[in-house]
């Protein structure tokens, strides 16, 4: 790491030449595979990106100039760059580095992201700042071709025919979104453009550009850019002054067209089209870029528990019921939905990163008669909420939702967390809203669920807590698992189960029962269950989930219980373990057992 | 009404020659007209889209045929057409029929809509079903050119570069949005399309379509449209064949043209741009469209108390601090911002229909130093929860939220509710939120939130119930108005704080505090009254809302008090009066009177 050792501040990286900064690039290429190896996250697309973030830190000024990831899986090398290499293995660790950009973190982080869509809309809001307070930087995006089809972006980019000066997109072109890319704007891209390759381009530019120019008067340089590369009528009538296509792992070449790019922005807004290769330098990664977007300790297929169980059991329901279809976001492996690509083709949808788009086209698809199974990350479908009220819910129209990843999700920390999820759906009117346990019951709910023929959430986490025999789900009953005569536990979902039957290992007395249907609730439960303390236990918000809705019952119902509801703060969770983010919630055996003993003084600890 | 009068079913259009359709539409123009000034709702936009419903009735067989309207006010012509012209006069009333699409009232009505930009995700949903399920029938969506550049619209444009056939969209291009169309889709509509007029084209058509083309072979008539219309690459490039700018108010060209149309989407899917004159036949309503999108029953500007007093307000604070800006989503004049754009241009962002761009540019704005205040309606704000949370929210960022139109809403009904915003904004970690109950109390509030630096979501009504002397917000406390030794009355905005006045009237010891600051929750107020009967009274669902806190609040502290809260049923609410739609969510003196006597009987009512 001779290069890296050698830089103290960010601009340490202007003073290198051309080959130096070849040589970073590689040992960024090796932290980065070592660090991710070791600590999981998104590798394939910090690969690719290495170059061209480097050349960004050679021509621009940070942080005073702002640069501003979509997505933000792609900050890796951005993190390494800006004063955070000797934390950078601590990357996704309790207390260590975040994943994702973090303005608390650090003040080269100028917005945070780990949702799609949201950077051009930040890159122009921060533009209007700037000229509002006549200031002078220039705002940076970084946009992959799958996010900036988000419906964010592409309101973003629509909005005004006009955009501000010095405000820069990078669109980071590695031919793929999170999945394979079914957006038809990538074929627009290609079909815009001039047809020119890169290496093409890259010719004329060496031969134009190989001199030095920099005594060249900038109309010049504008005018050279537009006539040796391409044009995409697209960007140029949203304002944009489209750039491309250049080659994103070429060094050299990205130096050379920054510093114009920098330039002729001074005049209009820039929007640069970069081809990088995902998973740029690792071969195995290279092979099979879709595998390792969120590589985990292991570079293992990030396919859970409950996912693969998702794949296995719409493939058979679809073997009998053809009008069943499986509909994600860019998420197919994520959400286990590869399985019916691969089984059923005909039945399977991959929007792309449009959320949005998925949640009101499957409405569509319901009222038109198929039954349709959304499956999107608990933290993604808040971008579809108020899709599942106006076009879902209110048409009382049978589509499923199945929410992947819900409850605490670990090292991708506070963007991705699926703590809302019980909060934003069960206020919904008609809607039905599950919580399985293992992976069989979560088979069983589905079949339960296409049977209402109404909407349907089912959230689940990544993985269960191992598999056991669970009462059929017939009319939504909860599960009573052990009785207990003195307190309650209600717990939603794998790891509150696994809580609540601790607690009843360490208190005498204690009943617990797995509220696989929050919604709506089991009443007889509840008024079976009255005269003990009744604890609820959710891995979501203490605001506006399950426990809201048990004590709202017994209210409703004038029926007097003594209710210990716990769940998730009211605060944004930070990455780490998930063991970690239990235990500064408050969600640990320890934690609820001395809550229950301190709310009734006749319980104690066994033993 | 000779010509409306004898038609009895939908299919008696297709009867009619050129003149009868003509008069139709004159008749169909009075009757919007006489009925919309005393029952209010869309006037402008209905009345520019008749010819047009007329000529898709006499080409298409609805409702085999499939029409979704995108945001659905301009679906009168299309009601009064399919069946309901005896009942179009009580439109908007209680009892009577939607002044939106609505299933559950006619089988013409495909698909609800309310909220803008959900048309072409859920016709390609309803073709992908067709397709699926082997059925035929043509899908048709009928798009404004303001809610065509919303991102769920641009997302499910830009999908897929192939669309299916026998699809058809119309874009009812009026040149506005619902205030001014400030997006560059439109632009580039323009710029994309042959410069040829509508006239011109027109001419073109007549001349070459004059004569019968019945036996014309389709490849020829594809052509024929392909040579004589414009082209716009942006929907070519999207899979669409491009046919316009035809003049959406020449009943005889809409006719001939749409005959042609249908024909061609047999091979490839069709994107018909019209030109219509938005209000066209009332003097007034075209001069003033602006003004008359959302006609009241005096066709006065929709303009309410409270959006008043934001706009004078907001005035008032930009003139002391420049970072102030005003940022709304296509309701400048419903949110009170007019006055903004007229006083200080430079402040203020009208965006189009796109409220996530809304809320993100805020969220880049506010990262850049500026102050933004975003004004959208409750129901309008649900479409940027992701945005609130993971942009404006996680970041801890200064923006404002001031959501118009919260709580019962009377005759826009089910899909303009503002009855859920309480339950999906208090779950978000670091936003502050706010329900004044008078104009000058949402003018001290707006000086409070400020002064926070922080996120904030303040809710109101259209109308506040008068005027009065309010103590100012200061440190958040709740606002004490009568003391009562039994039973506190914590109301939440106006109405609710009328009734629990009313309440006070009826029943002895009854206290009532305003609630005007709903999260956090002013626990002194909690503690004090904790030994008396507790209700709780929101103009919001009864689940995940302000209850909700209250009651998680005393469970937190393990203090025992007795609670009942109200608020509006877990149902879609339908349209009529907003006395009605508290009497049925049993929001009125009397209910909660009598819920209360019943929960105490040492209670009795008065006299």
């Amino acid at each position: 790491m001779a290069i890296l050792d050698g830089l103290n501040l960010p601009t340490d990286i202007k003073k290198l030449n051309i080959n130096a900064l070849k040589e970073l690039a590689e040992e960024l290429r090796a932290e980065i595979l070592s660090t991710t190896s070791k600590n999981g996250g998104h590798l394939a697309s910090n690969l690719g990106i290495i170059e061209t973030t480097i050349a960004l830190y050679y021509t621009f000024d940070f942080p005073s100039d702002k640069l501003i990831f979509d997505v933000g899986h792609q900050c890796y090398a951005h993190k390494i760059l800006s004063g955070r290499k000797d934390s950078f293995s601590s990357i996704r660790t309790d207390g260590g580095i975040s994943g994702f950009p973090d303005r608390e973190e650090s003040e080269y982080d100028s917005f945070v992201a780990g949702h799609a869509g949201t950077s051009i809309a930040a890159g122009l809001g921060y533009c209007a700042a700037r000229d509002s307070l006549k200031e002078d930087y220039t705002v940076i995006n970084v946009v992959g071709d799958g996010s900036i089809a988000n419906g964010l972006n592409l309101e973003a980019i629509s909005v005004k025919d006009v955009k501000p000066k010095k405000y820069i997109v990078i669109l980071n072109d590695n031919g793929m979104s999170i999945s394979k890319n079914t957006n038809g704007l990538y074929q627009m891209l290609s079909k815009g453009t001039t047809k020119r390759s890169y290496a093409k381009s890259k010719r004329i530019i060496k031969k134009i550009f190989g001199t030095s120019i920099v005594t060249r008067g900038l109309a010049k340089i504008r005018n050279l850019i537009k006539h040796v590369l391409g044009k995409n009528q697209y960007f140029e009538n949203y304002g944009f002054k489209y750039v491309g296509i250049v080659d994103g792992n070429d060094m050299g070449e990205l130096v050379k067209i920054l510093s114009r790019v920098k330039l002729a922005s001074e005049d209009k807004a820039i929007l640069l089209h970069v081809k990088t290769t995902k998973g740029k330098g690792y071969e195995k990664a290279e092979e099979q870029a879709e595998l390792y977007h969120g590589v985990g300790v292991d570079l293992k297929n990030e396919s859970g528990e409950f996912s693969k169980a998702l794949g296995e059991k719409l493939n058979d329901m679809i073997d009998s019921d053809s009008r069943i279809v499986a509909i994600t976001a860019g998420m197919k492996d994520g959400t286990g939905l590869s399985a019916v690509e691969q089984k059923h083709p005909k039945n399977f949808y991959d929007v792309g990163i449009a959320e949005e788009y998925a949640v009101t086209s499957a409405a569509g698809m319901a009222a038109g008669g198929l039954k349709p199974i959304v499956c999107i990350y608990s933290t993604f479908l808040q971008r579809g909420y108020d899709q599942i009220i106006h076009d879902v819910c209110l048409q009382n129209l049978p589509v499923v939702f199945c929410l992947d990843r819900a409850g605490l999700v670990g090292k991708d920390g506070k963007t991705h967390q699926g703590v809302f999820d019980l909060s934003y759906l069960t206020h919904i009117p008609n809607l039905t809203v599950f919580a399985p346990t293992t992976a069989n019951e979560l088979k069983d709910i589905l079949d339960y669920a296409i049977s209402l023929n109404k909407p349907v959430a089912i959230r689940y986490p990544k993985n269960h807590e191992g598999e056991r025999e669970v009462l059929g789900i017939k009319d939504g009953r909860w599960e009573t698992i052990k009785k207990g005569d003195k307190v309650s536990i209600l717990a939603v979902g794998p790891k509150m189960l696994k809580v609540a039957l601790g607690v009843s290992e360490t208190i005498d007395g204690v009943g617990v029962i797995s509220a696989r249907t929050v919604k709506p609730l089991c009443e007889k439960t509840l008024r079976q269950i009255k005269d003990t303390l009744v604890v609820t236990l959710e891995e979501n918000s203490v605001i506006g989930g399950f426990g809201g809705l048990v004590s709202a019952y017994y209210r409703k119902e004038n029926i007097n219980v003594k209710l210990l509801s716990f769940g998730v703060k009211d605060e944004f969770i930070g990455h780490g373990s998930i063991k970690c983010q239990l235990e500064s919630n408050g969600l640990t055996v320890d934690d609820i057992s001395s809550a229950i003993i301190s709310a009734d003084d006749t319980l104690k600890r066994k033993g």
